[in-house]
């Protein structure tokens, strides 16, 4: 970077991001602070990041925009996970990319996914793969109702699924999702999910996060309780357990998370997980470690991927975490709440979109809780539509 | 801002700051979670907030660059206090300037700095002006040795200053200082420097950080220990009544730190403070906030000059705050020492400048300060020369 660029002109570290949005505005919040500059390519506007770093606004395959972006670069890493796999190897074969680009491959297909769970013996519900209305009959055959069809791509925020409970439903649901490759997955009547944020270094080092518990409202996230309640510690070294395997599988670099469904057992306290799926890099369950844990899950990844030592996961305070959905709220009457703490994400307003989120802290997680419902009053909660 | 700026072209607020170090720099990174946006003039280089805001780089008294610089602004303050104050007078009449420009006349004429100390009841060391020679030699004549000689403006980090200790210090003392508009101090043989760090809301609402203790090597801050050991509560009343009356007497709006030496009275715990300076803006002494308070000083200045409440300036660990003066240091090896947080300004290095920060932080303030001790087996110390 020239010093008339965005960037801090003489950092000792350039890190190249894969995406705009913002989690990638956030990374760069963490990271400057250490003397990392930031440039990011993102083919749309990336509003987040705008003044957070040079944006290189270019369609994924041109070649102009590849050289201008690696220029330089220090490392490349993602914000989010639907950018071309191929991409990332071939980014890889001139900058160094963290998470290996096997991650993205991992996690933008459902199949796979859940195909590494099962071999890493990471238990997870049943599943099958769906190519066609035929296969769908016989995968509901196998699997039961109710279940979940899901695109094996490009799902997110509970969008590309369909829940299926008899066999009307089941008509005409793999056409509805466009004739796409699916999964059939098993209905997990599930307790609560609960999400595991880790991060590992190029050299084997771990460190997980607390289990947090996820409240989802027409698939997308509302609410993250850190760290979750009522956690058993056979729950919790069962999600660690998983994580690292899953980890060290993929040689991972970076913040990693993992969401569960915490289903019962046999008996009252015989509680289990069943993993749901992996993102390969920041998330939003783990936004609550801005405010609540020692070192941010952001610091945390921009540490891993520049070869700089972890600093502790520790919780520092209970944290509930509100997301501001669809709109972004009046900052003046969100700041009044006791504990509140905002993120805004730079980003305009439309229904559905995550616009930024508050980290609502307390001395314990009844305090929290209770602060985090005291902001319901001036944030009413998520406007979808 | 148009959108093509850096920056955030959608927040709900702009705020101007009149120059471009890193406090401007801090109090972007604290400011844009908020939602709000920022533009800097600056003279300068003003490496510290390259992508952070919109840069305008000119004289202060270019006419065009005023224009183009309170252009779509909300508020406007200072980041330094030697703006020319016409300058600051001039875009209070076209946008609101906090805090006002009454608090930069007081702050850059020492004279009028400690006459309003004075004159508002708040308890100083002995002080006359000197405007010559032959006033030096009546002015020592009633202060006595040793005493210090001050330019009375555009002093800072021990810069525009002779100790006087006998005459043939004196001898010329003047003239070294530029034959400038000094004035004379008694020397205070004081056991530590505090400062206070409080903020200040436009419907007066006064909150001030715990006090805590400057260690300075050469006239510049190299280390603060938050919270001060050993504050009795009466100090603690003295240094909040003062700083207090002088923001109310200022109808202060932002935050504004005092320096005090803490002087022994007539029995040991006779203690007492002598107010020294005041700085009309976020103050090298508050930066443990942004690690060790539940809000920063920077967060509370932002949030003050652009009406927003005032978020809770308790702390959260006890911290010690470490300049990294002349060279940045090894990131990766203060990143590697417990419980250090850095802060990197985006600074070239040269001897004596700050060019960054690490705050470290301890459960308790022993735990701090051995972890402060730890680090400077890899940090040393300032390289003033």
């Amino acid at each position: 970077m020239t010093p008339g660029d965005a960037g801090a002109p003489i950092a000792d570290l350039r890190v190249g991001v894969l995406g705009g949005g913002q989690l990638g505005r956030m990374l760069a919040e963490a990271g400057r602070p250490l003397g990392v500059a930031f440039r990011f390519w993102d083919p749309g506007e990336a509003e987040p990041i705008a003044g957070f770093g040079e944006h290189i606004c270019a369609a994924w395959d041109d070649d102009a925009a590849f050289e201008r972006f690696v220029d330089g670069l220090d490392v490349v890493t993602y914000e989010f996970e639907n950018v071309p796999v191929e991409l990332a190897r071939r980014i890889a074969e001139v900058v160094p990319v963290h998470p290996d680009p096997a991650a993205l491959d991992v996690a933008q297909d459902r199949l796979s996914e859940k195909s590494r769970f099962e071999s890493l013996g990471i238990a997870t519900n049943a599943f099958l793969p769906v190519d066609g209305p035929g296969a769908l009959a016989s995968a509901i055959e196998a699997v039961g109702y109710p279940a979940v069809l899901k695109t094996r791509r490009l799902g997110y925020d509970g969008k590309g699924q369909e829940v299926l409970r008899r066999p009307d439903d089941t008509q005409g649901a793999f056409e509805r999702l466009g004739s796409v490759p699916c999964i059939l997955e098993a209905f997990v009547p599930f307790d609560r999910e609960l999400s595991l944020v880790a991060v590992r270094t190029a050299d084997g080092r771990f460190a997980p996060y607390p289990l947090v518990e996820n409240t989802h409202v027409e698939g997308i996230l509302v609410r993250t309780e850190a760290p979750a309640e009522g956690v058993s510690a056979a729950i919790r070294d069962q999600a660690e357990t998983a994580v690292r395997a899953l980890a060290e599988a993929l040689d991972y670099v970076g913040t990693i998370a993992v969401e569960f469904f915490e289903v019962a057992g046999g008996s009252a306290d015989d509680r289990r997980l069943l993993a749901n799926e992996v993102a390969p890099r920041v998330h939003n369950s783990g936004h609550w470690t801005q405010d609540g844990a020692v070192t941010s899950q952001f610091e945390n990844h921009v540490r891993a991927v520049c070869g700089l030592p972890l600093g502790p996961t520790g919780i520092a305070w209970p944290t509930v975490m509100v997301n501001l959905i669809g709109r972004r709220g009046d900052a003046e009457a969100l700041l009044a709440c006791d504990g509140a703490r905002l993120h805004d994400y730079g980003k305009s307003e439309r229904p559905g979109r995550k616009v930024g989120h508050v980290n609502v802290l307390g001395s314990t997680g009844q305090a929290a809780r209770d602060r985090a419902e005291a902001l319901r009053a001036v944030y009413a909660g998520p406007e979808l539509r």
